[in-house]
């Protein structure tokens, strides 16, 4: 049988395939968001089974796996690396159509080299001993990041952070560009008020600066703010279940932030939404002084099962898509930034698609010419990264807004080995645009289409984040 | 002109082809979950006239009459069955892409041998003729059954049922196996206080419990449950426009029924909220503990046409697709029950197709080892059940969830002809894996895909409800 | 290379083109919504250079120019026609997907005859040439209409004008016809009691009411709806952000109104709500009793850029598609309606594609035989008129309702060049239909679908607004 992961491997027709081969392929990447470890890129981590580096701390395997039916033992329990390999391995027939039957065999025939069999309880223990080899003979963090014609990436740091290792990848002569990214998302976290106070007192240690109020909130922000520009950081990111808006006096936002610290008294539900508010606004004009890019990861419900979120903590496979309506205070929060003259570049990752359409035509509405495509629509994101999700988004963006400017793709991932998302990326996208130009959509001209891929997949994210 | 409903009727290319004939086609049917009478089962009813088994009862073709224009009395009132025949003969053209178009020659073609024309205007009379020498020759409820290749199938029933056809069905000697399915909607309808005190008199005598309280309420239907296990039933279903969750107090549940019961007061939204809210987490748990699949139908919005609701009253096609925002709401009520260790084999159905990214990744929150896929996203259902709603469902499922426990479809029929929409779910499941074999992005192993359609197709809800 | 706008742009199948060339192509239009200045047509409007009748308020190629990162200077600023023309040309490249790419090139081919180029910032200088020379040769507003098809146009008017433009255009041997369109958005913009205070008193002018009351503003929109009537108004227009739907009592409604033109006191929200209810209503029965076509366009978010709002004002493109649940509030709306006897035909646009299913399902729910598909879902409106777009509302509409009674498409355009968007439309309901011939989704029958192509493009419309 044919190769199921071959070169022209969702490349549907000729264009599409000239597209990929010829304009996207060999681009260098631009991972602008991951969450990647820099101590792993420091220490250039090596691993000698498959599991360390594809079951560890791969969360969406793992949900997999739970609705295949297998027992906890397999998943994070204390079965052997072996065991829940085969178990993983037997799950990978049962989904057909999902992108992680894809990743899976993509990331075995680029950086195991095994394109010749489909993983499955049969096939494991064959894919157990090549990928080990593989891994054992030729493979570390760096390794796989300079196969991937890496060229830069973004981790993504609490305020807090020292940042050390990404001192330490700076000072080293490793050739990526490794920047942190700024995510505050613990500081607006103040409904859990026992957690909320443990964080400040990392945040006063971090910033040196006594936190007795909201203005010290800032201050202490501002200064860790001040310290990842100093370090290289660029970019920020807030993860948040809806965008937030509220109109409040400063004095109730100080307040609601003393009740929070104080732990005396419960915090209405209405005046954690107007401080969370408030702090999304400020943070927004921070990040706009210094001059960088905004993200804005938008919509899920995390951790909605109880009882595992107990054991596991959070990031362990137990989040969902949300619904919520964010269209009117989206609106605001980036009017009330504009209008502040406060409103940088900013990406807006949705989660839910069913939002594509609105948040396609809502960047729209705030584009100027401080920058081109200003204000992104992201790429299809967590749960709709995958062919569909890839999809609709690039014809609600190219159908509402301006395909030409986008920033493209980024891997969202912990695993060194994601790097083959962007391959994927890059085969939708070509397909996409290859179908669109089969069907007389756009026009069959593989130099104007060949240079849209170019900007999307490299030219615009670079010069977008200035890299 | 070829035939339109010809033997590889909606299937693509080769590949489709070759999943539906080898693999689908012959399949027994599942059908888990339908509106069919037992009692005409039972008296094993025949019919004379298409239109009896066509027109009677089956509120799609009616709204798709009033929506050509048609007068209602030719609809539901007092014209002729051949006149009626008539005006939904001459509505057919006007139906172009809509599934009752495929619906109804799908079932002139297998149940009356009629696929050599198309349902017209000009064409009624030969097809009433036709048809009807066809419905007194040869057909009847339990022949079309077994025509059908059905193995089982579950009806819906009221608690206060005596459930006496399911016994004179299950001491025949006919094949098939007819089990019961829970449905107690009229249990949680207290914001008619009238409908609902006289829905109670109906419970007491069925149950043998005098109802006073909500406990009295819990105990009553435990009875019915309890009854309905003993006559086979090993699932529930749930009409619900929304998922209500809001936490109350046993003692407020409590009050806001004696409100009802007693019928003096107005009983506030939020009491009504609370009380459904708990009324469906006590049904969830009794379904856990006798081991009952348990179904939840969302979002529908009933009744919205009064004037046709006082003449004709429900199910008469004046229902359509709900907007609510439930994604918080399930989440509450399912991780609820997963603490309380009562959350069992659950199948969630949307009706509104924004839902399905929601969904097909909420499912996944609430998945163990009790059983492969243990919560289900429902297949396309009412509004949905259409080639764009199946494939719509399929592609949010394959690329979120696991395709290979999917447990398939089932006929929410109140007809006996409707099994053909087995054969159209069939189809549309081949053509939608043979065109992603085709595209590439699923491998091109027919064993392998194959083995994906006979588990959707019979394996998977074979043993998913242990029948 | 081959051209981009030839003969069978958009056609991919023989069904496609033989649907579109036999049947679709040499029909007249009938544009029963848009924004033309009927003193334009009355004086026959002529111009001189492209950037006049193209840029001069199309805000929806100002969108696509901001998101470019053009400066305003070169969009609503001082920069000459032939530097914003060249602006323009060159984020052209930038827009492929976007239906703009498609209507410029198919102005182009259709009113300049410039059909073997694609306009870029290369070629800005070519197509300002030869489109100045055809401009001053050859085009005029009657022109473009008289070659363009057109039979009849509604053009959109506030209550407030007197239709002497009209009136010109009727005295006058103009064969298109060219009626108003009765769209009193102002009257229900009491949230503003300023510009509200000053609205009333040109429609005090206008109608010889004085307006002291709420039964008077009910006094002098009718006696304006009665003049609209008599100058030949059949159809009624309204946009709303969102379904409006409260009870209340005329009293309370009746004292809303009287704090609105005090201007003393600040209106609460819920009394917006039900002051805007109530007259929706009020207006929907006027529209009945008149037996006038009623619109709904649902759903936009207005003016989201404030700063840009106070230099430009409204329709400068700040506007983005909106989020907001009106599935049960128009269910009530209809239902009140209907039960008061007052429900006419109803034309129901949605502008989030979210909401596609839901209203698709809506209008099955008071369907009668007034009027073969008497409440419409209409075609798919400003963001969403897209080939994706238009695609996703015909497959709401066919799959749920009933394609064949789709009274299709209007530009809701300013420009006289817009009439391209109507073959547009038919090319991309013409290429639906033939992929679904193909699909063998419905029958290869192109007499039968060549009729239901016919239909919606021409005799449905004509029949349903009785031009």
């Amino acid at each position: 049988m044919e190769k199921f992961i071959n070169d022209d491997f969702l490349l549907e027709n000729k264009y599409s395939r000239a597209l990929f081969h010829d304009c996207a392929e060999a681009l260098p990447l631009v991972d602008f968001h991951c969450h990647l470890d820099p101590r792993e890129i420091a220490e250039d981590k090596t691993w000698d089974k498959i599991s360390q580096v594809w079951l560890g701390g791969d969360h969406y395997k793992w949900r997999t796996m739970r609705t295949n039916g297998i027992d906890e033992k397999y998943i994070t329990g204390d079965a052997t690396d072996r065991e829940k390999f085969q178990k993983f391995a037997e799950t990978m027939p049962r989904m057909l159509g999902n992108p992680m039957y894809h990743w899976c065999h993509l990331e075995l025939a680029r950086y195991f080299g095994i394109d010749d069999l489909l993983l499955s309880g049969d096939t494991a223990e064959e894919v157990w001993n090549r990928a080990g080899e593989a891994l054992r003979r030729d493979l570390s963090a760096q390794k796989c990041m300079l196969a991937s014609n890496v060229e830069s990436v973004c981790t993504t740091d609490d305020p807090t952070s020292d940042l050390s290792w990404h001192k330490k990848i700076k000072d080293s002569n490793f050739p990526v560009k490794v920047s942190p990214t700024f995510r505050p998302d613990k500081a607006f976290a103040i409904e859990d008020q026992t957690t909320y106070i443990s964080y400040l007192n990392s945040l006063e240690k971090a910033s040196g600066v006594e936190i007795k109020s909201y203005d010290d909130l800032l201050n202490a922000l501002k200064r860790r703010h001040d310290y990842f520009h100093d370090c290289g950081c660029r970019v920020s990111d807030y993860g948040i279940p809806t965008v937030w808006y509220k109109n409040a006096f400063y004095y109730e936002i100080e307040d609601t932030f003393k009740k929070a610290i104080s732990s005396s008294e419960l915090i209405a539900d209405d005046e954690i939404l107007a401080f969370k508010s408030a702090l999304l606004l400020e943070c927004a004009a921070m990040d706009y002084d210094s001059g960088w890019v905004r993200q804005l990861h938008i919509g899920p419900m995390r951790n909605n099962n109880s009882i595992m979120f107990e054991k596991l903590g959070p990031d362990s496979g137990f989040d969902s898509i949300g619904v919520s309506n964010y269209a009117r205070s989206l609106s605001l929060h980036l009017d009330n930034l504009n209008s502040a003259g406060k409103l940088g570049r900013t990406i807006l990752y949705n989660v839910n698609p069913a939002d594509n359409e609105m948040l396609a035509s809502m960047v729209g509405n705030f584009q100027n010419s401080d920058c081109p495509g200003k204000i992104q629509m992201g790429c299809a994101w967590w749960f709709m990264d995958s062919i569909n999700g890839i999809e609709r988004q690039l014809r609600a963006l190219s159908s509402i807004s301006l395909l030409g400017r986008f920033v493209g793709m980024l891997t969202d991932s912990r695993s060194f080995l994601s790097y083959a998302r962007h391959e994927y990326f890059r085969r939708i996208l070509c397909n996409f645009l290859g179908g669109e130009m089969e069907r007389g959509v756009i026009p069959r001209d593989l130099e104007l289409v060949g240079e849209c891929v170019k900007n999307i997949c490299y030219n615009n994210p670079k010069s977008y984040f200035g890299f």
